[in-house]
């Protein structure tokens, strides 16, 4: 059985409170509040990527009014790594936050580049930590601890409370052999375990895998094959994010003397951003410009490009229907999707694959060759991480409800002795001195933005619009020929809770006649394919409010296929 | 190189025309038709299941107008097995064919119970045929040939025609221990390939898959392993045609001493066909009614259920909610997806999951044991096919663009003097004095219908639903909290190309009230679920203004979680 630990023996301690605030329950928006007395701090603010359902919507957020309570004692943002889940939310949360936002070199550099987009200068807010790293906050501790995920300088958190430690594992697996010599800290896991640890809070996105998920380096064999057998380009799509991934594509391009070019906005800017950190290792007379790809034969060209999910506006869907103004598909180019596909994009991902295959290039997916591996650790790393901590509590984060209870399973089967504390987000867990438990519920929700990527949406708009009864919504809906292309009928536009006055009236008037020229300018290929059409009346319409009437509202667009 | 046919070198015969009309270029709702002179016939009139997107659409089918042309010529419709894909759209089909529907025992047993649930009484038009029999079809002699696939029955085609002999596949593996003792029949596609072949139409379902797909028998460890660790009930959800899974289930059962109780209509349906055609062995003191279950210890149970793909109105989804009449789950309860994931079921299918989880059970998917096998062939197993045939043309079908093109190029370096007519639908393909070709293109579409269960949509109507733009719709937009099942806003209500007049202007004035009250009766967990509320919502409003003005509309719900 395990120790008893302060705040279960000691009544004159600050008890600790933990509230999920995302991501439990659910794959995404990750957010975790931690507090103990009069010090309260934030654990990432991600976002979640719609469902298709909710098209209009470009992200969905943690609503933050569930902050309200802890207002001006959140002295600190901890962020464990740069992925967009995790930090996607900066933004929004920052103004709820009275002090630093702490981070490794590459995730504070992801945020600056939001922020930017966002017009915000956080100035000396951005704090730089270091595995191994403490800082306090209040009468709080926090620990930095190095663990290996499928982008660089990710860290996990120790928090020394008064109460007793708590760890929180982000995103993590055990990677041996990581490309940067830069493995998890796992005798810093050990040492705490040791020494006693009051929770701990455990990555469960891939504990329905068994054996473990390998090491990034495990791609290098597959690529090797289709490196050393492809005539034409390469092109490889994966996330915009993998900075591993990308070394692995470069070193390959040197070794097969192919120029390199990063094709994609996402992949540009995390591309400039870790070769500028030294976490990417680009020699220069490799790379080159996604204009400059025609002026090279095809067998000497890698493009690494965004698009994995089949996202219409990306790189290789827009390639993959010739719509790409400098990157042609065509005989012998090879196009590989090295990523896994996130549930729901299935659909848009084999309409690219198809696309490309009718370019004429061969399309290898993962599952053929060995071209990807999970950030995310597998059963057996799981069980590791919980045999080395060794806690008194353990409650599952980062899943849906299916994993949290499969871990909790795991976890109970690895240490008899420990405690299961199964919270989806919204579930106050207390410490003190009688023990842990979920002592109250706290009104978790989620909040849809559209158009952050203009940075331009505040936070006052963003409460605005937790209704969307109130917030404006309008819905083109166009019957398309799946065949032909051709319009069935007059395009309609519904609208709901979206004032009409007499000025917007006549623009609903116009609508029709809009879409119907935008849809004359648009290639059959495109017409064709609703997900992409979807995005372009949504661009259209909202363009059309806006510069017509100043309006922004939420635009849901149905494309039926006929 | 391969010889010449009798079509290549003498003008006299009468060119053979191949249309494919569905499942080329796409999965789902296949269809080809085969014309010879005078003499037409049809192969499979299969169904596809709607894009999410087309929520309020049961069922897609070709559009049938492409057979106007043939009108009075069609002389058969030759089945090859009793899927959905295959055999869905026979009663809207049957009116447009002049003779008999071949098919296997099983297969006809399963139109015909699809025909009475359309009021169609085929008499004695359906003609049941066996492997190695031949019957004519005017001046053309179709042969059946025996493949496995995942159900039993299944029958591949050799049609001989004066300009040659055609082979379509159906679908099929090559499963060397089958349940059922009957084997691909591999000896009569080498004959036929002895004696020379035309062209071949090939399955490229799998043929991103490497090796072969394994057979049937490959599950029984994996369940044995699942069967002998279970405390409480095994509960199975498989698609409800899996007749060879059903039966190793009942095998096992057997063995562990479990009553089987099979739940959900669409697998009811077809184990009575099964078992009274004999070709499922169910001991009958094994078998419990859903409404036994209760009646026995968890342990002694085994429950095989529809909803494998998260259906909202299957077993396995409304168990997984508590919303079963007779079944329920609970602590040591394992809940086992015996199938693979459609593309676009993937969140509907966490969403049963993380249900199943909530009520104490463990969830077991394909992956974590070995509890489902492919019906298709794998890569090793088109090749076999393609050696054994050694078409002089070579065709690929059963698959998007990407499948075909590449069993295109596997079928180009099997055998290298083949050639390739790589079609898609409407792509009518000759083969007369100049080869094989694809001559011309004829107007392909896609039909969609709902409510086919209810079998009141004739042909007419289908037709006069071609354009949803003249048809009828209605959309009830609902915003529901994703966390506490509240309504936050008045349910409104859109319609277009739906027919406004007094009685039908006040049944829309009606709707938001009646949306409402059908929400206050429904329980917060199936509130929260969208899929479910947008099938309650549909039927709903369908029931409404059925019984209200007689009217059908199609009915497009948008559920907004938010």
């Amino acid at each position: 059985c395990l120790p008893m630990l302060q705040a279960e023996t000691d009544a004159s301690v600050a008890p600790l409170e933990v509230l999920p605030i995302g991501g439990v329950g659910e794959f995404g928006m990750n957010m975790m509040l931690v507090a103990s007395g009069d010090d309260a701090l934030l654990i990432d603010a991600g976002v979640m990527f719609p469902e298709p359902e909710l098209l209009g919507v470009d992200l969905v957020i943690p609503d933050l009014s569930v902050l309200d309570e802890w207002r001006g004692r959140i002295r600190a943002l901890v962020l464990t790594h740069g992925h967009e889940d995790h930090i996607g939310a900066v933004a929004h949360v920052l103004s709820r936050v009275d002090g630093p936002v702490y981070g490794s070199a590459l995730t504070l550099a992801m945020v600056e580049g939001k922020l930017e987009q966002h017009g915000i200068k956080p100035g000396e807010r951005l704090t730089e930590v270091k595995p191994r790293e403490t800082i306090a906050v209040g009468a709080m501790r926090v620990e930095f601890i190095r663990v290996t995920h499928s982008i660089p300088d990710c860290l996990a958190v120790a928090i020394h409370t008064p109460a007793g430690v708590i760890i929180h594992t982000a995103d993590f697996k055990i990677d041996q052999t990581p490309l940067d010599g830069e493995p998890t800290d796992l005798h810093r896991f050990a040492e705490l375990g040791a020494a006693g640890v009051l929770a701990l809070f455990a990555d469960s996105t891939n504990v329905d895998r068994p054996g473990h998920s390998g090491s990034e380096r495990d791609v290098i064999q597959g690529f090797e094959e289709i490196f050393s057998s492809t005539q034409g380009k390469v092109v490889v799509a994966c996330f915009s994010t993998s900075v591993y991934r990308m070394q692995n594509l470069i070193n390959l391009a040197e070794q097969f003397d192919r120029r390199v070019a990063i094709v994609g906005r996402g992949a540009v800017n995390t591309s400039e951003i870790a070769i500028r950190l030294g976490r990417l290792r680009m020699p220069s007379h490799l790379q080159i410009r996604d204009a400059e790809v025609r002026d090279f034969p095809s067998q000497d060209v890698l493009c690494i490009c965004t698009g994995s999910q089949g996202e219409p506006n990306a790189a290789l869907p827009r390639i993959a229907i010739d719509d790409h103004r400098h990157v042609k598909l065509g005989d012998g180019d090879v196009v590989v999707f090295s990523a896994r596909s996130i549930p729901g994009n299935e659909k848009a991902i084999a309409r690219v694959m198809n696309h490309a295959a009718r370019r004429g290039a061969t399309v290898i997916a993962d599952g053929e060759k060995h071209v990807h591996v999970s950030g995310h650790g597998a059963a057996e790393e799981l069980k590791l991480l919980i045999s080395l901590v060794k806690p008194r509590y353990f409650t599952p984060i980062h899943g849906e409800y299916r994993q949290l209870d499969r871990h909790a399973r795991m976890a109970r089967n690895v240490s008899a002795g420990l405690e299961v504390i199964l919270a989806e987000n919204g579930d106050a867990i207390v410490f003190d001195e009688h023990g842990g438990r979920i002592h109250r519920k706290v009104a978790a929700g989620r909040v849809f933005i559209d158009g952050t990527h203009t940075g331009e949406v505040g936070d006052e708009v963003l409460r605005d619009r937790r209704h969307l009864a109130g917030d404006g919504l309008v819905v083109p809906v166009m019957a398309i020929n799946g065949i032909t292309g051709v319009l069935e009928d007059t395009p309609e536009v519904i609208t709901r809770g979206f004032v009409v006055d007499k000025k917007t009236e006549g623009l609903l008037k116009e609508m029709p006649a809009v879409l119907l020229a935008m849809l004359e300018q648009t290639p059959i290929e495109e017409r064709t394919d609703p997900g992409l059409m979807k995005e372009r009346v949504r661009a259209e319409v909202q363009k059309f409010f806006r510069k017509r009437a100043g309006r922004r509202p939420l635009v849901l667009p149905v494309i039926m296929e006929v």
